[in-house]
């Protein structure tokens, strides 16, 4: 089975990829070295699905556990819910020899990951990311977070796993829109690093509707291995995001956080806001870094082969969505750091977009497309 | 001015230790080379105190800053409050290119530090402790922590501060008692590395009662000095706790935990607590690990001619005490790990100590001393 290493000296890390990984994860944990009690973070929606299968794999290989749950949702994302797991952690015997396995979608991973980065000063966690979206990026490259009033993801910390387990085989329980999602960011990766994976992600799109052939889900673990290891990469180079380099991975992502802020969280999935920001961005490269049509048109086509948003839903207001974006004070401090590709493969870092060119890349996506 | 370096290759940072430095905090901050908005944090006693003096001082040196307090005291050491500054502090307009500078006492540093490691996830910190506690011990060595509802300090981080300002001058506005409590990690610290330290320790205690005298304080800059860097020596060697090093400077921590949390929060100091736990310790030293009486005398009568408490007060019952000292599941995991020493200046971890070894030292503790 593929197993890729995320290296970053003594906090490197295995990420497995394999059908039915989750079934063995005991024997993955132990052999990696880890020992102390497990607490398992998950949510109501994922812990019915693959909590016993998981436990039963601990239990298997000798582990001892709690289980720890919280109502499925980005709104439980919160400093709250931090506290109370906590607590419960200490109530069922946790100490700092313990870790977390954090088993769930983004949100889970997110939050189980940050109670892990300050639980006694920070003690080690598994990544059992159940989703396609999760699997491909949040669980890979240790940024942690939880939401506050005044924003998403404004607290947190980097915090490597110590291992990841990726089982493709949990996709089968996702809806089609909520795999879709996930393949924004493979469709972002592959427009970063490795556009010959185009044609496989937009086959792969095209069979969510009357769901993914055995073929595809065979094919799932060396595909998903070949993204993951575009991310890992880069998050080899820059850790922390302070060189420009991790930063890439926000191509789509301004404009696309701009979109999402602007309607009730849900409304629109993350993944959908990714979609619609790439399209923004592909507008803003043509415009400002020469990016050739045909470089444009593969990304594009292959988002819609897959069937993700490309043109802005009725309810987002473009003008909310601007405001959103880049705040007026955002741009007197001259602060908009905006990712855009010279061509496929080639992204940068571009410091000089005004306030009219978001504007301009927003109102284009209420045109239809091509 | 005392200058010392506390070296951890990329995370080293220096100690700057002269009366007045307070009021220079804006040019020591800038030599440092530190850039960005500042947010300073402080309490409702600290910040009437000084935090005028210290903005002048910033102002002066070209920075921008926003102050943020909250009511004095341990219970406000909480999630809530980091939230709450958390808000604050978005709303102020700061990003992850913005700094933290804490004011104030031990609570103060541990939570401003803590904010400081997770907001935006992780900018850099000031520290300008205005306790002697704070001075010698918690602004030194990035542990930083709030309290949950579980146990104290559970919730935290390892994060360094870029800069620590101490300014003995800020002692003068401490009552006898606060001043005295700071002295027990003096003590302590001595204890474990430097004994010749004690009869100067012992000199300056005698004089707390009837206010420190001008000479004392002249001379303080350099005994904080000596005193932080037997802490700051051993941070570097062991910056996580993790070799058995660092753990030396719980000496009299563990009986004292289990005291301080018998009692209603702030009924007996930390600092008090600690110089019970150094009886406690000491006596255990010489039951088990030949410490010799000398020594043992040396840091009683050093503890005493301080006035700091060396009998357990009548509102602690001892049977509490011990149960809070160490749970009986802990004993059952056999994971008490006890700091005695075989001589002053010889600390070591302890791991065979039973519970009835714990329930005599603390019954010691009753007995008036010699």
């Amino acid at each position: 089975m593929p197993r890729l290493k995320l290296k970053l000296s003594e906090r490197s890390y295995d990420i497995h990829i394999a059908n039915g990984a989750l079934h063995n994860a005991g024997t993955l944990i132990k052999e990696e070295g880890i020992k102390g009690h497990l607490a398992l973070i998950s949510d109501s929606n994922v812990a019915p699905l693959y909590a016993e299968s998981l436990t039963n794999s601990l239990k298997s290989a000798g582990y001892t556990y709690s289980l720890h749950t919280f109502l499925a949702g980005e709104k439980q994302k919160n400093l709250s819910s931090v506290e109370r797991i906590a607590n419960e952690m200490v109530e069922a015997g946790h100490d700092r020899k313990s870790n977390i396995v954090a088993l769930g979608g983004g949100v889970v991973g997110d939050m189980a990951g940050f109670i892990a980065s300050i639980y006694y000063r920070g003690i080690p966690f598994i990544q059992i990311p159940t989703t396609l979206m999760a699997q491909i990026d949040s669980s890979v490259g240790g940024k942690t977070a939880v939401d506050i009033d005044a924003g998403k993801n404004l607290i947190g910390a980097f915090h490597q796993p110590r291992l990841v387990i990726v089982d493709p085989d949990t996709l089968r329980s996702l809806s089609a829109r909520v795999l879709r999602e996930g393949m924004s960011e493979m469709v972002k990766h592959a427009a970063i690093r490795q556009r010959h994976m185009l044609p496989a992600l937009a086959a792969m799109g095209r069979e969510i509707d009357s769901g993914l052939s055995e073929q595809t889900l065979a094919s799932l673990p060396e595909l998903l291995a070949e993204n993951i290891s575009i991310k890992a990469r880069i998050v080899e180079q820059d850790e922390h995001e302070t060189l420009g380099i991790r930063a890439f991975l926000n191509l789509g992502h301004t404009i696309g956080h701009g979109i999402e802020a602007s309607v009730p969280y849900g409304d629109i999935l993350h993944g959908e806001v990714v979609s619609l920001g790439l399209r923004a961005a592909i507008y803003l490269s043509i415009k400002h870094c020469q990016l050739p049509q045909q470089d444009a048109q593969d990304i594009l086509s292959c988002l819609k082969d897959i069937g993700l948003p490309l043109e802005l839903p009725a309810e987002v207001d473009p003008t909310v969505a601007l405001a959103r974006t880049a705040s007026d004070k955002k741009f007197e401090a001259g602060a908009i750091r905006f990712v855009l590709l010279s061509a496929l493969e080639q992204p940068l870092i571009y410091n000089e977009l005004s306030r009219e060119d978001l504007a301009d890349a927003i109102a284009e996506l209420s045109r239809p497309l091509d």
